[in-house]
């Protein structure tokens, strides 16, 4: 095979043309409010932006070995980094624009780049958000992405904004992702329910589902918000320790899948869902008037959210049996050091 | 030592105090447009955009032993990762607004942090580009910076603009930076000349000058724009590809430094300058009922630029001597892969 230079490998895999770029399948309520002026090819892309807008924006790094197995397959390689960013734009109660992705690879392998640029579009036209630059290097693999997106100015979710009193949510449920990385290695026979268990379980893994149209819902009725990459109790410590309180959880509310409490015991279940990461769903408050609002939204099938506890006056995170003893979780999750 | 965590990490070297903001130098001539409404400490970066100006954004990843030696001077390593960033900025005519810092760190190193913290933060002061986000994750040394900045809506310089007759010109002097590259484990012994000009050469490689105060100018005077990051040829051949023309260059015209021919022979010191990389100045085309206004700045000493060629219908890249003779060069330039 003849080296490729960077810029050819890029416009063989990333650059896509305008016919392709009419297939959006829509996954969020609304259309892009920053247009792409010019996307990959320039020394920047260019976005203009609505002046009743601001930018929101993140960055992602994913390495093999550790946030995703060696050898994965590289569509859902490319899923799982650009899901990944996405979630956050979605904690902010933000609409993605665009994404620029710095990909480091050890070598040239055009299989590999074929399965990730496929995975990369099937997610960046599901959230109608197009990758407009980015870098390639030869290096040890490195997948950052770096999104942005807009929210009407004044109107992001920060994590600071919880108030004593505020009901806790978490959107979908919790733990599956982590109980599908131990399931990883686990091969997925026949059809039955044990393997149709583990399929989703892997499934929520490899595909974690951003909250973005959650997220627009949420900017009127949250007082504050996060996405769940660390794990609940490690992410809504954050929220506890950027808003100076305290929350006390209901463990027998949170949200567990019946895949989960099919495939793993009670107690490890719960574990899971409480210290696993990458579950990508959102963790928000709500204050007291806003709550029968919000679980209208629910009840109308346009937000999956589940009541589990308080913010109390309180410092920390006390977590409660259905009998109303304190239980504790010290594995407060995800270490990156 | 006690393990740290991500958030612990990035709090104790990336977070600055207010007292710490006030400290810019101010190397551009503009006031940031975009805001900082939210910087590190959340799921995203919260910035607000003037509406009269547009988005630039950029992202470049530099690694060890490809884009600098192995064991780098932490601070000099920061330092020049920041400045081939707004390099990219300065290229679209951009005012550089914040960035976000991926680092993938092989350990928890405190005086290499802390050396790269500082690195950082002198640059950022001196082009008013905050921190604004990022993720430090444990890996194989990888440092992705993603940039935005901002131009009057509709004046971003592309790389598509350079029209037949339009003079090529380039800003500073070419093939420093590759010379300096070479002479990296050259010891500065004494304060000789030869000494001075290996120390200029190599300052050149650590430190580049992003062009952002020369980029604001050249927004009224040029049709295309590119930073040199892979070697003039290279980068002035993405002008001509994609503006869809051919270029003379004239090479006594080409802007050599003192040192550089000081050090090397003319001819090796002019393929440094033609096809050595991260020299990061500009190469730019000015039509020509502009070239008088442009030599204007250029006598005022506002914007140090050489005129080195014109733009050509004839598709290609000629070089010619002082006698007319046609130069071949056949290495075009830093290949990636």
């Amino acid at each position: 095979m003849m080296p490729m230079n960077e810029f050819a490998l890029i416009k063989r895999y990333f650059e896509r043309s305008d016919a392709d770029k009419s297939d959006h399948s829509g996954a969020v309520l609304e259309a892009p409010i920053q247009g792409v002026v010019q996307g990959i090819g320039d020394d920047c892309a260019v976005l203009s932006t609505d002046p009743d807008y601001e930018t929101v924006m993140s960055t992602d790094t994913l390495i093999s070995g550790v946030h995703f197995p060696e050898n994965s397959d590289p569509r859902l390689t490319a899923q799982r980094a650009l899901r990944v960013n996405l979630s956050d734009i979605a904690a902010m109660g933000g609409q993605p624009s665009a994404f620029l992705l710095a990909l480091t690879l050890p070598e040239l392998n055009e299989t590999w780049l074929e399965g990730f640029s496929l995975g990369l579009r099937q997610v960046s036209d599901a959230y109608c958000c197009p990758l407009v630059g980015g870098d390639t290097i030869r290096g040890p693999l490195n997948i950052t992405i770096s999104i942005l997106g807009t929210v009407p100015r004044g109107r992001a979710l920060f994590r600071g904004g919880a108030q004593v009193g505020d009901a806790i949510y978490v959107t979908g449920c919790l733990g599956d992702s982590a109980a599908g990385l131990g399931l990883l290695d686990s091969p997925v026979q026949g059809d039955g329910s044990e393997a149709r268990s583990v399929g989703y379980l892997k499934k929520r893994y490899w595909q974690p589902s951003p909250r973005v149209s959650e997220g627009l819902i949420l900017r009127d009725y949250a007082s504050a918000a996060i996405d769940i990459s660390d794990g609940l109790l490690a992410d809504l410590g954050h929220i506890l320790r950027a808003s100076l309180v305290g929350a006390e959880l209901t463990l027998a509310s949170i949200p567990l899948s019946a895949p989960l409490v099919d495939t793993w015991a009670k107690t490890k279940a719960m574990t899971l869902a409480l210290t696993g990461g990458d579950d990508y769903e959102l963790c928000f408050t709500v204050p007291t008037d806003k709550v029968a609002m919000l679980e209208l939204k629910v009840r109308e099938g346009l937000l999956s959210a589940h009541r589990i506890g308080e913010i109390s006056a309180k410092e920390g995170l006390i977590c409660r049996d259905v009998n109303g003893i304190v239980v504790d979780f010290s594995d407060a999750g995800y270490q990156h050091f």
